[in-house]
């Protein structure tokens, strides 16, 4: 029938023109490195910049990225830390019609390489206080034909042909006509962190970009306004940042990055010296926080942070002691979720209509992950991938839907993750959770890390949680232990704060009032820290294998396991 | 390549699901007519409802419409105010993969015929308060096979066949499953108010509609989440009430609907009662809610309305004086802009970083039409089609993209208004306005109202609202009168406040020093009231009419007009 709306596509340059007509005095702060002090530790200068100039710059970056010969849909790999550079990059490669591919540099150089050879990345963006890997990188990835230094360049330059990003960004003619793109076309791409097999490519595409930008913005989900001033220390390799660059963009809130800076000391300085009303970061971020603001207030010189709005915590699980602990400095914790295949909003916990956000029931819903946000859909199925009843308290597999939820991996690997479910497609998160009746997720486990004891299931991340409330102890993982009668039992590993000490006894006792006795740990062991992944979470993994056979080895008694 | 997102369609049935899972106990309050009293006049009664009961009518609604024969993009036409009933379907009818058609009831019934007739409506939904009209609509509209009444049918009912819409809805099994549908398919249409030629359909898309839901919430815009108490004044028939039902619902905000009520009274006792947070209307109902809040404040007891955030203003320009006006009682207008065209948000007048709301260049923007919202463009032009520059000076049509805006009316006509410029289509608003560099948008006129003297352009909205601020002033039009030597020069038309005069001098003298000599009207006329159109606006093409000739025959002087 005649009569219908414009087919206008929802594309990455859509959010560059805004930054560039609406918003182009509005502030960008990054954190730079200006020398090192003397044990080498990096030490901070406050670069200033703006929409205007960085919309500029990304216009640029596009021309010369074409000028190179680039294709549509090309690869355009980061090496990079937070900052104006890298905004560039999220603006100015997907606006040429090339793929921004952010790598995550915590990874091992010999993943970082083969991530780099599967992407097929053509042109590299390596940050400089990375340079020393180039040699390495280049021998190991031919795809890579260009190699460009953000930040100045060392020298001597680390071999010929790499050049200075920003001579090449100011010596290109800036990008005056955005090539036609259908909003399905890739944007970007981030490599899953593979704690099991090979890392795996999620292509995000215009579209996703766009709407995942518009629906963090409202009040429910990020609260980002054009009067905002939001510091994301969750690093820009990590899944877009949470998307946070294009969604202060769109709305013109002020963007501040903190480089390689995320001590509590950096980071809440950072906080209070440029009005930051939002922040988001995982919960070890956090942590470091706490203690420097705890610190700052018993010193009685606290920080001014009256304006600082909301933390918005994911990457894992916020423990309930975590939110009322920055509820004593006057400081709100969102917690969020997602993952790298979600782009990654998913839910967001907010409270309810009815409940105080401070009260007893207020402080156990914001430990949840929360709600799904608008045009999300999230489901539970059983191992026969049948579904699960929405009641709060059956654990089942995860699984979630959406115009911002990876359909395939790139490549096509990992088809396992996808399914079909009443005619409609479906992502398997992998993990376990619970759904309650007005659609609050809790997060039990990840299905690789759940503990399966005689038949039923133990939650270690709740087993955790609870442990990590404990005053004596600073981290835990919990892990499953062979258990010839059970298959499986629960063994707490914590690492304890100074000066303290906590027994077995004591942490059973602490928890026999939250949990069915069969769901205690059978031991708890000490350890001097946790091995922690290149996205800052446990390795389980890791400590499963150091702890195969802990239970047969030390005899540790389980008779009561299921009374 | 293969990798990449789901193909998830943005469709109306998840909003309707997200009602039913989210937010079912939360509330929807309605005003109804309980009776009359002595004079006529309808008293009010309040009915409340959920949610969750919306969604088990909606679906039921969309059940009982299917089975009567209806196939995907049927249309189904309501005559209704704003009730939980029209709420029902805003969210049933689309979700069956029909079209919502709300026909204006406002308009003349031969009107009201033509446009169910164009339309090829096959179900009408009439307000029992209106039934008086159905045999006189049933006679002219052949293609209405089923008429259902809202609220208590009459008795005895108008004419055989027609149905109790409640009675249809609970006697119809729920859809439990969904029609296939693509984001693209039509979901509601709107009639233009057609103060020139006939009215043209304009036809939303679930695309649109779920889009400008989820570009209306953020703080920048309406700022609408859960925790809020919505109460849209602006009726469900004009551009789906500024798309607030389907906002609202989306993010779970209680909806508060006043049905046949508009007066003062009656607004501020329910912002009051239901402690409303955010609510939206035109000017005129914001007139009448001011004088309330005057008199009640000046009789010692004022309304407590401490928690309404935002009057959202729209429809036509909201004069700075009435900006000024709602700050004296702490509250804060809105100033938002569209067109049925534009779904309508097309615009929204926050004020930017670093100018004060309460400052005068705060109130000078916030009289603006604002700045665009995301994924929407604005452009000017001239006669010629040729671009104009956004300087806060140049005047220009204003023409507008993005991906809720129309790219043709229904049936193809109109097509004037629809054109493309440098590849890309855009939708001539036939509004004469100015961008500033930053993007600020101000309308000056209707191009067919704009005065044109001696070759330049005067802009009739700007001296009525500067008019509008002169104390003896209520309403004031400005319209054109044929003038030998100039072609057109201003008279101005002012309705009196009660007790009150002016003079043409008086008047002159008080806009003397913000306008340029020219502009000043060469003469002012009184008058009782203002015609006024089907959709709250003045008619000015009558009063062009009934003052035609009029500076000759009145021997009006114009010889300092160009000076």
């Amino acid at each position: 029938m005649q009569g219908t709306m414009m087919d206008v596509q929802l594309t990455v340059p859509t959010i560059l023109e805004r930054i560039r007509t609406q918003y182009a005095s509005r502030e960008v702060v990054s954190l730079l490195v200006a020398g090192r002090d003397e044990a080498g530790n990096p030490l901070p200068h406050t670069h200033r910049t703006t929409y205007g100039q960085v919309a500029e710059r990304a216009r640029r970056l596009a021309g010369g990225l074409l000028g190179l010969g680039l294709r549509k849909g090309d690869r355009v790999a980061t090496l990079a830390v937070n900052s104006f550079r890298h905004l560039e990059a999220y603006l100015g490669v997907p606006s040429a019609g090339l793929v921004l591919h952010t790598v995550n540099i915590r990874l091992h150089p010999e993943q970082i390489a083969w991530i780099i050879n599967h992407a097929e990345d053509r042109v590299l963006l390596i940050e400089n206080v990375f340079a020393a890997m180039i040699p390495a990188i280049k021998a190991a990835c031919p795809t890579l034909e260009h190699i460009f230094v953000l930040g100045p360049t060392p020298q001597p330059i680390p071999l010929p042909g790499v050049q200075d990003y920003d001579a090449f960004v100011m010596g290109s003619p800036a990008l005056d006509q955005y090539p036609d793109l259908d909003e399905r076309d890739p944007a970007a791409m981030c490599y899953t962190s593979g704690t099991t097999g090979n890392p795996k490519g999620v292509v995000y595409t215009h579209r996703s970009t766009l709407l995942h930008s518009i629906v963090s913005a409202p009040k429910d989900a990020l609260n980002v306004g054009e009067r905002d001033s939001v510091l994301p220390i969750v690093p820009m390799f990590h899944v877009n940042a949470w998307g946070l660059p294009y969604t202060c963009a769109l709305y013109g809130a002020k963007q501040v990055y903190a480089g390689v800076f995320s001590d509590g000391r950096t980071v809440a300085r950072l906080l209070q010296d440029e009005e930051v009303t939002i922040t988001a970061g995982v919960p070890t971020i956090w942590m470091g926080l706490l203690a420097e603001l705890d610190r700052a207030a018993a010193a009685g010189e606290p920080y001014r942070l009256s304006g600082l709005e909301r933390l918005v915590v994911g990457g894992s699980a916020a423990p309930e002691a975590m939110i009322r602990a920055f509820e004593r400095h006057s400081l709100t914790m969102l917690q969020a979720w997602g993952m790298t295949e979600t782009h990654p909003l998913g839910t967001a916990s907010g409270v309810p209509v009815g409940v105080e956000a401070q009260s007893d029931e207020g402080f156990t819903l914001r430990a949840k992950q929360g709600r799904a946000v608008p045009l999300i859909e999230l489901g539970l199925i059983d191992d026969d991938g049948q579904p699960l009843p929405h009641d709060g308290k059956t654990m089942g597999r995860l699984i979630i839907r959406g115009p911002w939820v990876a359909s395939s991996y790139f490549k096509g690997e990992g088809q396992d993750n996808f399914f079909s479910l009443g005619g409609q497609g479906w992502f398997d998160t992998g993990d376990i959770a619970t759904l309650d009746e007005r659609g609050y997720m809790h997060i039990q486990d990840r299905a690789k890390d759940l503990i399966k004891s005689g038949g039923e299931w133990i939650s270690s991340v709740d087993l955790e949680n609870a442990i990590m409330a404990h005053p004596a102890v600073a981290q835990c993982a919990v892990i499953a232990m062979d258990d010839p009668k059970w298959d499986e039992r629960p063994l707490a590993v914590v690492v304890l704060r100074e000066g303290q000490s906590v027994s077995h006894e004591e942490i059973r006792e602490f928890l026999a009032p939250k949990f069915a006795r069969w769901w205690l740990p059978d031991a708890t062991v000490t350890a001097t820290n946790l091995p922690i992944g290149a996205t800052g979470k446990f390795l389980k993994r890791e400590l499963r294998e150091q702890y195969r056979g802990y239970g047969q080895a030390q005899g540790v008694n389980t008779p009561e396991a299921r009374e």
